[in-house]
């Protein structure tokens, strides 16, 4: 047992320093996943997100508290794109230089989309390399604080407010959530969601989605310890693949989760077509996923109210068309 | 002068009739378009509104007035596709049987979605076929109420809680807009915003925005009466092809709006792939020329706050994948 859980007093300190800088995402009532599972679906759109994914929540809720002295240091990540992104967008926002090691896979979109907000780009090989190393290395030098992915009770704290959000807007709607649906990798978000919506509904479940070959989570929930998957394979979700959950988000997740959910690439694919069709909304393949569970029935939604989170949307073009191809 | 123009109190009350019904749509911040025109740029996106456009308001407000006895009747509609889903899917929830008259070049992600929510369709030539004839021969057979697409003051005041909304929330956050962008076809979405925005922000120049070729709107505003333009016309934006501006609209536009902008089908296509990249929103051509009208500087946004209305997102994947191809 970890001590530094965040509570929903983090989550709601998190919001109100967030309240004018990240966008209150709506939830959005999706009829067409309702009509076709016999029960009520509601998504919470988080592409829509300054820089297009949640991450800018916690890497908000991380730098603010960061002391003057500590941002003249500068600020060092390391992230596939998501988390890329948001740091580069916050440190611009409290002019602080930021370093971000990504991987030289990364999709050109998130790539650009860094750089484009001043952060210099350091690229690495995800398979041979150690980002952990080389951002160490970095703060060693330089003195530049690391912000962390997930695996920090202010990331967590700051992600949280997607379930703040949720929570509140169900409770205005006088609805009450059977289940939420969360994609997962290394488990800030879902930590942070799971801590926000059991403070105000305890007998909702929470589940991980997480593609195929990458359920490390759903594996470590089901075997009470963390485990770790081969980074030998392969999947569409590049914003999905932190092989081993972290030691205090699998440990908040342990407490609060009822399972982890696993889905195939192609059902990643449709429904990223279906959120297309039906929500209007451009999702990442690690975006759409907890949408799939719900599209293939890895998950029972008949008579039930079930939240999806879609948690970014920063997807190549030629990605989007091929899922367009492939399932409208 | 007609005087049935809808007042500020009409649209109010239209939107406590909406309440739990319609999608309070958020208004995005558009960081990329900020930047890239050194204004403030706001997003209104009604493509993310049940059915996927505005239309859902004005049919909406107007179905729910109907008797008992006017409902058993039955509904018609004529409409190129938005309209049609919005009458279709009302209908449905006041469980009234309804008739849409439909063009046979109507997008065939409308068509079907008009027929999900369980309407009956008609399907006529748009060039030589008058689908008004169609629908009245309909009413006079089967009693049936027509559901005035535009040009009806309990129309323009369902689409009018649009503008409503974007005054609140900019009340909210303490900003005045200097400009209101908004698509036109008919009018009627322009004159509920128009209303809507000067009754809080007298100041505020609203400026509609139409295809190169459909621009009867602007050149009647120019002329000063109501003009129409040549049906021979092309244009992508398949929502946007009424040639005339309705009675009622023009007689309100006329007072209230700043002038109108036409937009190429080249630049609509980049703002359908610039909303796609930079604010993973799915925009259909006609919901993305006001977005066009900015991007290509038709309208000067330096040091202003703009806010533009994204009309809908019901389009083909393959107009969408040609959008990307072009423009990304």
């Amino acid at each position: 047992m970890i001590n530094d859980h965040p509570e929903i007093a983090d989550i709601v300190d998190a919001a109100s320093r967030l309240s004018g800088h990240a966008i209150r995402t709506p939830l959005l009532e999706c009829a067409a996943a309702s009509e076709l599972t016999g029960g009520r679906i509601l998504v919470k759109p988080e592409m829509l997100q300054v820089t297009g994914s949640f991450k800018f929540r916690g890497a908000f809720n991380f730098i603010s508290r960061l002391s003057e002295e500590e941002r003249r240091r500068g600020i060092v990540a390391f992230s596939s794109g998501n988390h890329a992104q948001a740091v580069a967008a916050v440190s611009r926002h409290f002019a602080a230089a930021a370093t971000i090691v990504m991987p030289r896979d990364a999709p050109a979109i998130k790539v650009e989309a860094t750089r484009s907000f001043g952060a210099e780009i350091i690229l690495y090989d995800r398979k041979e390399e150690s980002r952990e190393d080389i951002a160490r290395e970095l703060m060693e030098s330089s003195g530049a604080t690391l912000v962390p992915p997930f695996d920090h009770a202010l990331t967590i704290a700051g992600q949280g407010t997607v379930g703040l959000e949720i929570a509140e807007d169900l409770a205005l709607a006088g609805a009450t959530p059977d289940q939420v649906l969360v994609p997962c990798s290394g488990g800030g978000l879902i930590a942070g969601i799971a801590t926000a919506i059991k403070a105000r509904f305890p007998d909702c479940r929470i589940f991980a989605v997480e593609p195929e070959g990458y359920d490390d989570t759903g594996r470590s929930l089901a075997a009470g310890s963390r485990q770790s998957v081969d980074i030998a394979a392969e999947s569409i979700c590049d914003a999905l693949l932190v092989p081993t959950p972290g030691e205090l988000t699998f440990s908040i997740n342990s407490d609060l989760l009822a399972g982890g959910i696993a889905v195939p690439d192609e059902t990643t694919y449709r429904a990223m077509a279906f959120a297309f069709r039906h929500l209007k909304l451009v999702a990442e393949p690690g975006g759409a996923i907890a949408l799939g569970a719900v599209l293939d029935s890895s998950v029972d939604c008949r008579d039930r109210t079930t939240v999806v989170v879609m948690s970014g949307g920063n997807v190549d073009a030629s990605i989007m068309r091929e899922a367009l191809s492939a399932s409208v």
